[in-house]
């Protein structure tokens, strides 16, 4: 209900004092200290970000192994030999995975090998079968001949000749690479300490909305701002506790708002309106120091805490929601998460097709198309144009201290697509 | 077993007619055609891959809305209004979410809407909240005095104006921006035609391998290279099907090669030894064209299919692995799932500290760090060093043309994390 005894430009009012994204972004960074951390089995690890330093307690490979299938030999009694002048070597034994040998290789003698079987002691290389003759009709097969060199340590797996025992392989704060979790699985890690991933609530308000999939009512439209946000938020690698959409109502809010999460999103009933309890109730119950921001689209946004979890109120335009969302909300899961503050998207300079005109006083952010090398701004840029971030390659952004850009002047793009 | 019977230099003679790598892209991307479709909850379809392109049938907003709290009025009857000069309107009803005002307003006339509701028949604006006052005393609220101006429009989201129903919203491949799932949302959309993700089965060969958590043998080594496969998959949108350690056995492996996927990778065994099997059973059974590449690390890979179905013969040392992995399967599972082929490294060019020698006649792979912005090649590069590729920022191409660089060459630096 509108209750117009509150008259005059209650918006303009409330927003007086609009906090600039600098300030928003100072007062948000220190409050987004890195979450706690989990063990996690290793098989889950793979782009999470790692809580602690690694230290490698063996060596890998553990043992000088074989990097061949052949026979493992004193280099020394190759010395001179070629299929011209093949050397005799007595065969006392075989090293397979598993089952080494044991015993001593000594001058004149080999041991056949295969890859990745213990170099027995005494051997100091490994003669590739590929140069190896075995004398026909000798059945036993206890001789051999060379008919090539190979020099000491040739063809052998050193011990912790990849890892030694004792070294940090992987710092914190790593976000793992396959690789990584091969190195892992290789020093014989099975569980690993990864920073926990942000739980992430979204509270849709707004009594216009269904929810995305309900069957079509009249005059009332389907919520995007929910699935948008949840892809928004496993992009930065939180995790969706859960979707509400609840009537912009004081109690539910708070109920809303208190329910089990790191961290709120609200979208919608964001602004001064007499229709907007959130920013109440946080005033009331927590604190909302940023409300109004010197940016457009996404003015209405408000950040604020209740019981120590950040709450973030975003505009229920669907574009504002995004910008929203990507300058302040994502920065922070990212953080908690232990990744970077920065923007996933890639960037890349063009010069400007027409010019981009902006006020003083506020950033923008505008949505824009690459057409043959050159940034194309939206002429449609309303913040409820949901599909002008659709069909945008990217964004540029004006500073708050700058009027636009004239054509040709070479700005920084933003692309939505965070792999080619 | 090793058989010393069959001599010289197998390895070297299997390998005599090393493809390329360009031949070898050439003929595996004639074989990667898009999978079919399968229908997905609008939920789990961000990052995905659209398989048709996207029609609405539906306008959005699907009505002329109010993106205002205030009141739904003619424009014209505003004209002239300021504080100074407040003009009355007459309030005939209200017109809320899914509870609209049916009624024409007529000049004079005026109804209360929220934001999101119906503009009724007959206005063409809306008049916010902030420039309205009601005569103090007049409890059936039946008047209001409006003290400024509104255009026709203002204030108004027209029918359409974000998505027109029979518009393209979105083209077929299209990765699904957050956005695309809110614009999906937003026309109705609940299940979408996504392009299949690949089934891969990794195959592990090697009899010194454990499965990666299993207690420790003597003798025996930990596989690193299904945990680090089965995250480059997940990477590149595949899907595990199963991590099998199996020994290499030629009915075991055509068993494996044979069970359920669209795509296998089989590590270790690949190359010509004896102990090989893989590649024999694929000739035997299916086709293995490409065996041998010129390249390092990674020339003994091999690639070839079974029942139609890509198999890729895959080094067992690490290093080696990880490269003929992300030059071959990995685009071959990205092309399946209707990916760019291109790697999902990013780039950078930069000055080299020292110079890199290699090879002509083949491609090589080469470790780099980035150090106070020169790129310096890392001194460990050996195939079964995977510390290398952790303790690496990226990797550099030498092309099969070239025999390095110098120290100052500026080279193109394939980053190994994704994102910054």
């Amino acid at each position: 209900m509108i209750d117009p005894l509150e008259p005059v430009d209650v918006r303009m009012r409330g927003f007086a004092r609009r906090t600039t994204v600098e300030d928003a972004l100072r007062w948000l960074d220190g409050k987004t200290e890195r979450l706690d951390e989990q063990i996690v089995p290793l098989a889950e690890a793979a782009g999470r970000v790692l809580a602690r330093e690694m230290v490698s307690r063996v060596d890998v490979p553990p043992f000088d192994r074989s990097m061949m299938d052949g026979f493992a030999v004193c280099a020394a009694d190759t010395l001179g030999a070629s299929p011209y002048n093949r050397l005799v070597l007595q065969v006392v034994g075989e090293s397979l995975p598993g089952r080494p040998f044991y015993g001593r290789v000594c001058s004149g003698q080999a041991v056949r090998i295969t890859t990745g079987s213990l170099l027995p002691v005494g051997a100091d290389a490994v003669l590739p079968v590929e140069l190896v003759e075995i004398a026909v009709g000798d059945a036993s097969h206890s001789r051999m001949f060379t008919q090539g060199e190979v020099s000491p340590g040739r063809h052998v797996g050193r011990i912790g000749e990849d890892v030694e025992a004792g070294t940090t392989v992987l710092p914190a704060d790593r976000v793992l690479r396959p690789q990584d979790v091969g190195l892992l699985a290789s020093i014989g890690v099975t569980d690993v300490p990864l920073v926990r991933r942000p739980l992430v609530r979204v509270v849709v308000t707004g009594n216009e909305l269904l929810p995305a999939g309900s069957p079509p009512r009249p005059y009332r439209i389907a919520d995007s701002n929910g699935p948008m946000l949840s892809a928004l938020v496993k992009r930065d690698c939180g995790v969706i506790v859960e979707v509400d959409i609840v009537p912009d109502e004081p109690g539910t809010m708070l109920e809303a708002m208190r329910s089990e999460a790191d961290l709120v999103l609200v979208s919608g009933g964001s602004s001064v309106g007499q229709e907007d309890h959130a920013p109440a109730v946080l005033v009331e119950h927590g604190e909302l120091p940023i409300h109004g921001i010197a940016m457009r689209p996404s003015s209405p946004t408000g950040i604020g805490r209740l019981d120590g979890r950040l709450v973030f109120l975003l505009p229920g335009n669907p574009v504002s929601c995004l910008c929203a969302y990507d300058f302040f909300a994502g920065r922070a899961i990212r953080a908690l998460g232990g990744r970077s503050k920065d923007w996933p998207y890639r960037r890349t300079t063009l010069p400007l097709a027409r010019k981009i005109v902006s006020a003083v006083g506020r950033l923008d952010y505008m949505r824009v198309r690459l057409v043959e090398g050159l940034v194309e701004p939206l002429a449609i840029a309303g913040a409820s144009i949901l599909s002008s971030t659709t069909r945008a390659d990217g964004f540029v952004l004006v500073p708050a201290n700058s009027e636009g850009y004239p054509p040709g002047a070479e700005v920084e793009v933003y692309l939505y697509d965070i792999i080619s």
